[in-house]
């Protein structure tokens, strides 16, 4: 997500490289092309080719926070492996890639633990985030994953970030059971297809968007709620009474300190658990209840599903294969490069779930 | 912890029973001697002869809140089966049991789910805790379990609440994993036992009271603060520091909005889980920092340490026969029953771990 520099050493390798460049002047400005240098990737880097991406909500969060200018958007991608730099042994030029905002370099102590996905060793090498909103972008060696060339470019694309986190959030971090109950709070869909995954039998949509429905239901939602149709009442009250008693698993996706609260109440005494997904907070505090916690409910956070790049994307991949994991019912629009503008408007209105940016149109 | 109520009916079967009622004109007041009827036992109901009892810190919580009296106290308990009631058949006059305050019915969605020890199925008999400061006590089925007559009165007695919890909260709700590290404040010592048991590496004591270092140490405890002797720094900063990233298990002893919150924030970036097992903030919400839960963090909160009296207790007995749960380091002082409030007294001043009240002495 950092900036890219400008490198005059690197005309060989990357001419006249467009890329789009986000408000420079302030938070919230429209996206404006502009041609920069990519760097030559460094110790561990690999220069990657877009291919595509996809505009994730985590976009639309940074595009609107201060003190960020100038950056590069763009972090759910699928590309191919342009050049490597020094030390780098696991990816070759023309290797299908899909990076990922946080990394996997698989030294690490958080790596080699079954218990977190939060690589620790990538900053060793690179600050750098994804900036896929680019033709070429350098990215370190830890942040990409090879996968399998059977997935079309944007069905991978989407496990760069939004799937995986949605999808990892119910089979990494909740660990779903079967014939579990499911209430997800800000309709994320890939929880849905998470929950429906690992065999949930009751899942509850929450949104005030209504047109969320449609898509929840080809995902397998049970049950949809819009917070303005049930007056007066308490959310929680209401997820209760359908689930008798609270549901297993509560996912807030947005991260709204009281929506937090209100799936912790909506989850089942005795071991109900809400998974917070959302990051809208950006660290704010919530407040649980301690009467609450203390009837055996567990509250928990995650970032990126708990899903280690290397390690389960490829799994997903397969899953999308055999016809497990469902991808083409999450693209709702396609566009060209020069219309990344409208992919943004498509997201801010609650039009489209995700939309393809395609970086040769 | 109900009151026993005044039967005439009963005299025939429970001759001038002796029995201490808590403040009855208001929370605090001393305890008093005073003989009451306590009624024969109902349907599913189980009368037992108290032997001893030891005073646990949710007695003098209890004491405190306005509202409750009268109260005939003690829910840490052992005894003998002096009757039954219609339909109880597990046990049997001249058992020796053990009473706790959170049943165990068996036959409830909750006794009968792994995940949870909260029984929902005492409720429908009986609302009534164990009041065992009282030399008869009637209490539902489901909250007796049977023990090994091979275990000393006074080590059982343990085993009704304090070392349960403590030592549960570890082993069911924890599940502390063996070379780990663990800190736990405000000195809960049977949660350093379990800590050890599990095989944890690290143990770190946080206490204002230092004479409780003593009996952490002989418990196993690694390290000690008393956050009178670092000065300004948080807690939480002097722990992350002594175990290199945060504690893998953070447990919270007392029940402090505060002190949950720095419990928290102590705990490890990626995997690190706080579990809450003090009860002194009665249902106020406490505040966890969403930038800190989204690392992977978790919090959790139980009841009598996730324990399922009938199926775990008797697990806790074999350990202490085997010699591997220690349960003689727990006893301070021993007094006699006209010397109930002294056991009081001992508590408050932070002077006793557990103190044994004999009935008959």
């Amino acid at each position: 997500m950092g900036p890219q520099e400008k490198s005059s050493q690197d005309k060989r390798l990357t001419p006249s490289n467009q890329i789009i460049l986000g408000g420079v002047q302030r938070a919230g400005q429209r996206l404006r092309m502009e041609e920069v240098m990519v760097a030559s990737p460094g110790a561990f880097q690999v220069r990657l080719k877009i291919v595509c991406s996809s505009l994730c909500h985590s976009d639309v969060t940074f595009w609107h926070l201060p003190a960020l200018f100038p950056m590069i958007f763009g972090h759910e991608a699928f590309g191919v492996v342009e050049s490597v730099g020094e030390g780098v042994e696991e990816v070759s030029p023309g290797d299908l890639v899909v990076p990922s905002f946080l990394g996997n370099c698989g030294d690490c102590t958080e790596c080699r633990s079954e218990r977190t996905n939060l690589c620790d060793g990538a900053a060793i090498h690179n600050f750098l985030g994804v900036s896929s909103f680019a033709e070429y972008t350098v990215v370190d060696v830890s942040q990409v994953t090879l996968v399998d060339p059977a997935i079309p470019p944007e069905k991978a694309c989407l496990l760069s970030c939004g799937v995986s986190t949605g999808v990892g959030a119910a089979w990494k971090v909740a660990a779903v059971e079967q014939g579990s109950s499911v209430a997800v709070f800000g309709l994320g869909p890939w929880v849905v297809e998470g929950a429906r995954l690992r065999g949930a039998s009751t899942i509850i949509g929450i949104d005030l968007n209504p047109e969320k429905l449609d898509i929840g239901k080809k995902l397998g939602l049970t049950d949809f709620i819009n917070p303005k149709d049930i007056g007066d009442r308490p959310l929680s009250e209401v997820i209760v009474e359908m689930t008798d008693g609270g549901a297993d698993y509560c996912f807030e996706c947005i991260g709204l300190a009281s929506l937090v609260s209100e799936a912790f109440a909506s989850s089942r005494k005795g071991w109900g658990k809400t998974i917070i997904l959302g990051v809208e907070m950006r660290g704010e505090p919530f407040s649980i209840s301690s009467a609450e916690i203390m009837q055996g409910k567990t509250v928990t956070g995650s970032v990126f599903g708990g899903i280690k790049a290397k390690r389960d994307i490829p799994i997903l991949v397969k899953q999308y294969l055999d016809k497990e994991l469902r991808l083409d019912e999450f693209i709702t629009h396609e566009l060209g490069f020069q219309d990344i503008n409208k992919a943004f408007d498509l997201l801010v209105q609650g039009k489209s779930i995700r939309c393809i940016v395609w970086m040769d149109r």
